[in-house]
């Protein structure tokens, strides 16, 4: 089935007569556009509606949709629908705006498709796969190269403006999203921003990057010790670094579901007494989006199969103290599983 | 007024009980604390939602709030709303999801309070200009650190990735926008992302970037001619420079409406026969947000005031041929207007 098959077979399933999403994601999977722009897709076809800024750009593209040029935004949109006698619209509410959602409740009747274009992405086209492997590679080889100024004295924001230039360099067209680098007590934090605090003898150092190449992202964490380190931070390294791995060797594609994976990484942190301080879900789904299916945390179901793209990231974060992350992007095969972007470097400094 | 009781005004006009928030900047704006969360303000008391993941950091920024750890999201925030017998809640219907505003339709009644925080943000206070004006400083920096490398055979990517990276190296915590690079007929396409087109002789250039400090950010756009040129371009050009220049001088502070100054722009480029090119508002406000009020568009009755900041940038845009933008972001002060991050050169390389 065809992308678009896949989405009016769901919208169908709801008895709706049409497909509109406002999603800069959904624009590109669908159409292969990334502009501003409104997607309607009414049986097999597809419209963008354009404004004026980004119309030309779009025709340029020559992309397999009837653009149109959309002056009045969502009222063009109106228009066009009540010309095609649409009554009902599938709408993902978590990517609407209220007055966007308000706007075409007047006229027509909103069915909740949720996720439903998350779904589709969710299993990968082997196209895609490709762009997420060569993200990956961009931000391993950006690391790489950045890896010799990793030292005692040098700021996170140093470390962090550093690794994104270079991903631009090896050809990222951004970073995949704000990069984290965290030192010392800044670890604790799962999402701290970076600062001018220097790295100091004795921290943990925690980078968590990604580049987006041809629109798909990549994903991963490193966690260093630097310099001088006690027992206990060591053996702290250590179960993390079990767990995580542990976890990736417990899934078989076609036969795991992702509360699953959840637990066994949980259960393993409970050996250790650790379990208390992972307070954020095993994984996520990576591609267009960041963050997007499937969530690897206790209450999913999801069956785990080929050609699925996710995260494994325990971490455990003690307050006042510091945390570690260990997070790897894989790509879920026929029997097994490719970590994509892999580092041989994880460990010390 | 502190921010708080401006909101609060606005809120008791509307007869609404409480202001709920998921907009990342309004947390910004009213708590110093940017973080993922949900701001919620009921009369003196600001209360931030956060989850596991950002409640420690938040609570170790020590904010003017009461943080409440809210593992449950927006039902946490239910919760509370019915603890303090909240009926009405004041919310931006464009920064909330429909998902999100369903959910609070369930318990409470909405009213909408679409752009009230927007309407206190669009007067800047000192602090506040002041971080724009270090924004615009270090965009200019940085641009004068890249401006060598502009020549014939460098990419338009290579050129944003100089620029971003200069601009962190000079402070910022990051880009304010994705930073357009287009050369050619790519400067046709007002919002085009850079390419690895090289620079051809001939060809127009334009950079549109800003960095974000403290928070704020900074906006300017620079239209190049590189290297020969018809008198035709050389006309073209100065048709727009003197636009915007006009366009410029012709504010008044506390006489002008925003509408008037749209209106100055169109007419003097109709004296050209160009009105027809230009596709887009004549500014837009900067602030927390790239685009914020006000907004110098036909439609806005908004008087021009002492500490608003706005862009001033016309383009020109022929298709299948070329375009010209030249942006500023200009202050308005109690006589006059302050340009900020203003640069000496624009024009010919």
């Amino acid at each position: 089935m065809t992308r678009v098959e896949k989405i009016n077979k769901k919208v169908n399933e709801i008895d709706a007569d049409c497909f509109v999403s406002f999603d800069k994601s959904d624009m590109l999977y669908f159409t292969q556009i990334y502009e501003d722009g409104i997607l309607l897709i009414i049986e097999h076809t597809t419209y963008i509606f354009a404004n004026k800024l980004s119309y030309d750009s779009i025709v340029n593209q020559k992309p397999q949709a009837s653009v149109i040029l959309a002056n009045q935004g969502i009222k063009s949109l109106q228009e066009l629908l009540i010309e095609n006698k649409i009554h009902s619209i599938a709408l993902d509410l978590k990517n609407t705006t209220a007055f966007q959602y308000e706007t075409l409740k007047k006229n027509f009747e909103i069915k909740d498709a949720t996720d439903f274009s998350k779904q589709i992405r969710m299993i990968k086209e082997q196209s895609e796969i490709n762009a997420i492997k060569r993200a990956a590679i961009v931000a391993r080889n950006a690391f790489t190269k950045v890896y010799p100024m990793i030292k005692i004295g040098v700021s996170e924001k140093e470390i962090k403006d550093e690794l994104d230039y270079q991903m631009t360099k090896f050809g990222a067209q951004k970073s995949a999203f704000e990069t984290i680098v965290a030192s010392g007590i800044n670890t604790s934090y799962p999402h701290h921003s970076p600062t001018d605090k220097k790295i100091e003898d004795g921290d943990f150092l925690m980078i968590d990057f990604g580049a987006c190449v041809d629109g798909y992202n990549s994903d991963c964490t490193y966690t260093f010790l630097i310099g001088n380190r006690t027992d206990e931070e060591r053996n702290f390294y250590n179960e993390l670094f079990y767990t995580q791995t542990f976890t990736r060797e417990f899934i078989a594609p076609n036969r795991t579901h992702a509360k699953d994976i959840d637990k066994r990484a949980r259960d393993e942190l409970a050996k250790y007494g650790l379990d208390k301080y992972f307070i954020h879900l095993t994984g996520h789904g990576v591609g267009l989006d960041i963050h997007e299916l499937p969530y690897i945390d206790s209450s999913s179901e999801t069956l785990i199969v080929p050609n699925m793209v996710f995260t494994i990231e325990p971490g455990i974060y003690i307050p006042g103290k510091y945390g570690v992350r260990i997070e790897q992007t894989i790509l879920i095969k026929e029997n097994d599983v490719e970590i994509l972007g892999y580092a041989p470097f994880m460990e010390i400094i």
